[in-house]
C-alpha cells in the first residue's frame, strides 16, 4: 500500500494512492484517525486497510488534493549523517570510516509535503538538497536483539529531501541542529510504501536526485555503511522506536555544497528525489516572503 | 502558579502546586486538557486557572501522586550546549568563545518526572548529571524582532537534570544525539513556575546541583554567554517556537565527567537540582533492569 496524508476541502485526511487516484481510508475506517494510528494498530489495522482497498474505487484525484508529510507529528525524526561510504571521503578530512552512525534530529515543521515549495529564507543564500530514503517504524522496538527483529520493526519506506541551510550547519562547535531545522526547508513524501512490497529486501534500493532535470545524486543502499537493520538496532539500544517514528538513512554524494563552486538552490528550481519501488518526491523552490 | 502534571489512580491529570498540596485543575477546568493546552490558551486560559485557584483548597497531597514531566509530549525539546561562560574553558581545547549557541535535541522519553528514578543502563558506566534551567514557551514566536518580544514568549521556567551517557556522546563524528537520549536518563520538573512570578527578570537566577548532598554545580544566569532573550531570538530565527516547547539553557561547570577521575552516577545516588524561585528537582538513580 501507498499510504498518504492529504488536505482536501480544508480538512486533513489519510488514504492510499491507487491506480487512478486516492482512496479515502479516513472515511472508510472511521476508527483509524491517521497514518500514525494505522501503524500503531499493527497487522490487524493493516489488514482492515487492505480489505477496504480491495473493492474500492478512487474517491479523489491526486491533482485535487494537497499532499502533506505522510505521518503527521511523528514523535521522533532521526536523521543519519554520512552513511553512504563515498560520503566520508567527500569530507576530505582524512578520517577513517566511522564506528557508529552520526545522528541528528529534525522537527516536523522543517518539512513540507510533496509538491509544496521548499522555502529559501532571506537569512541565507545556501539552501541545499539531500535525497534520502526514510524508514517509517511500524512496530515498537527497544534493544532489537537480531537483524530479523530490527527489520520486522520497519513499517514502510518513504522519501526525504533533507533540505539544509549550509552556513547555519557550521554556526556552533558541536551539532548541526540549526542548519537542519529551517521551517519548510525540506520535504517528505509522497507516501509511505508498506514493508510487504519490498520483497527483495532493502539492500539494493536505487536513489537519484535531479535538480531541474540534471542528475546530481545516484547511488544504491548497497553503499550504506550502516544498513537499515543496523540503524534500527543501534537506535533502539538507547530509546524505544515507536510506530510513525521516521529515520532518514543518509544521503549519497552530490549535494550542491560539494560542487566547486557550490550549486545551492534558488527560487524557481525543482528538486526531484526518486527511489525505485517508492516513487518520486518533487518540490519547487521559492523565496520565503517575510512580513515585517 | 506552579503548574504540574501528575498520575493519580491510574490517570494523567494536571494542576497547580499550592501550600498544602495540589489543586486538581483538570477537574475544575474541563475545557483545558493539559498544561500544554493551558499554555496554548494564552492569557485567557491562565486567568481562568488563576480564578479557579483563588478559592480552592488542595485536592491531593504531593506525596500521594506521581509527578510527571510538567509538559507531556512537547513538540520540541531544544538543549543548549556550553552556555555558561566558564564551560568553554572547561573543554580545554583552546577555542575562543562561540559566536552562536550550540543546539541539540532530546526526545520526551529520555526524561522522567520529579522523584522517579534515573536509569543507569547496562550498556554504559557513564551516567552523568547536568543541572539546567528550562524555558517553557507560552506564546508562539518566529523571528522575534526585539528582546521584549522574545521575553514575552516565555511562559514559565522549570528545571532539568540533563542526564547524559558520556561515552555515547562521543560515538560519532558530529552530534551528541545518542549520548543525550537514553530512555529515562534525565528528569524535568517538579513544575513550571509561570513567568509572572519572575518579577526581577531572568538575569540572576541561582542554580545548584547536589549529589548525595555534596555541592557539584553552583552558578547564576549572570554567567550565561547567551541569555534567555538571545536564545529565544536565535532559535525563532529558523523555526516557530510554540506553547509547550522546552529550551534547556545550558549547565554550569561541575558535571561528573569534569572531575579527575570522573565521578559518574551509580545506583543509590540522589541528584538534586535547585533553582531559587522555581524549586528542587530530586531524583534517585537505579540500575536499569533489562529483560532478555
Amino acid at each position: 500500500m501507498k499510504l498518504l496524508t492529504f488536505r482536501s476541502q480544508g480538512t486533513v485526511r489519510w488514504g492510499a494512492a491507487v491506480d487512478g487516484g486516492i482512496v479515502d481510508l479516513a472515511r472508510r475506517l472511521p476508527g483509524i484517525a491517521s497514518v500514525k494510528a494505522l501503524l500503531e494498530g499493527g497487522d490487524a489495522a493493516l489488514q482492515q486497510a487492505r480489505a477496504a482497498l480491495a473493492d474500492a474505487r478512487p474517491d479523489l484525484q491526486l491533482a485535487d488534493v494537497q499532499l502533506l508529510v505522510p505521518v503527521q507529528q511523528p514523535e521522533k525524526i532521526l536523521c543519519i549523517g554520512v552513511n553512504y561510504a563515498h560520503r566520508n571521503a567527500e569530507y576530505k578530512d582524512g578520517s577513517t570510516l566511522p564506528q557508529h552512525p552520526s545522528i541528528f534530529v529534525r522537527f516536523p515543521d522543517s518539512f513540507v509535503g510533496h509538491g509544496e515549495a521548499l522555502l529559501a529564507p532571506p537569512e541565507s543564500q545556501q539552501l541545499d538538497y539531500e535525497g534520502e530514503i526514510v524508514i517509517a517504524i511500524g512496530r515498537p522496538v527497544r534493544r532489537a536483539s537480531s537483524r530479523e527483529e530490527a527489520l520486522a520493526a520497519i513499517g514502510g519506506l518513504t522519501i526525504m529531501n533533507e533540505g539544509t541551510i549550509r552556513d547555519w550547519v557550521h554556526h556552533a562547535k558541536f551539532n548541526v541542529t540549526q542548519g537542519k531545522n529551517w521551517q519548510g526547508s525540506g520535504a517528505i513524501g509522497p507516501w509511505i510504501v508498506t514493508a510487504d512490497e519490498f520483497t527483495a529486501g532493502y539492500g539494493q534500493l536505487h536513489l537519484t536526485t535531479h535538480v531541474n532535470g540534471e542528475l546530481r545524486q545516484d547511488d544504491t543502499t548497497a553503499s550504506l555503511m550502516f544498513d537499515f537493520a543496523h540503524l534500527v538496532t543501534y537506535l533502539s539500544t538507547f530509546i524505544t522506536l515507536k510506530p510513525g517514528d521516521l529515520i532518514a538513512t543518509g544521503t549519497p554524494i552530490g549535494a550542491g555544497v560539494r560542487f566547486e563552486p557550490p550549486r545551492f538552490l534558488k527560487a524557481g528550481d525543482r528538486v526531484e528525489v526518486t527511489v525505485d519501488g517508492i516513487g518520486t518526491l518533487s518540490n519547487p523552490v521559492r523565496d520565503e516572503e517575510v512580513l515585517r
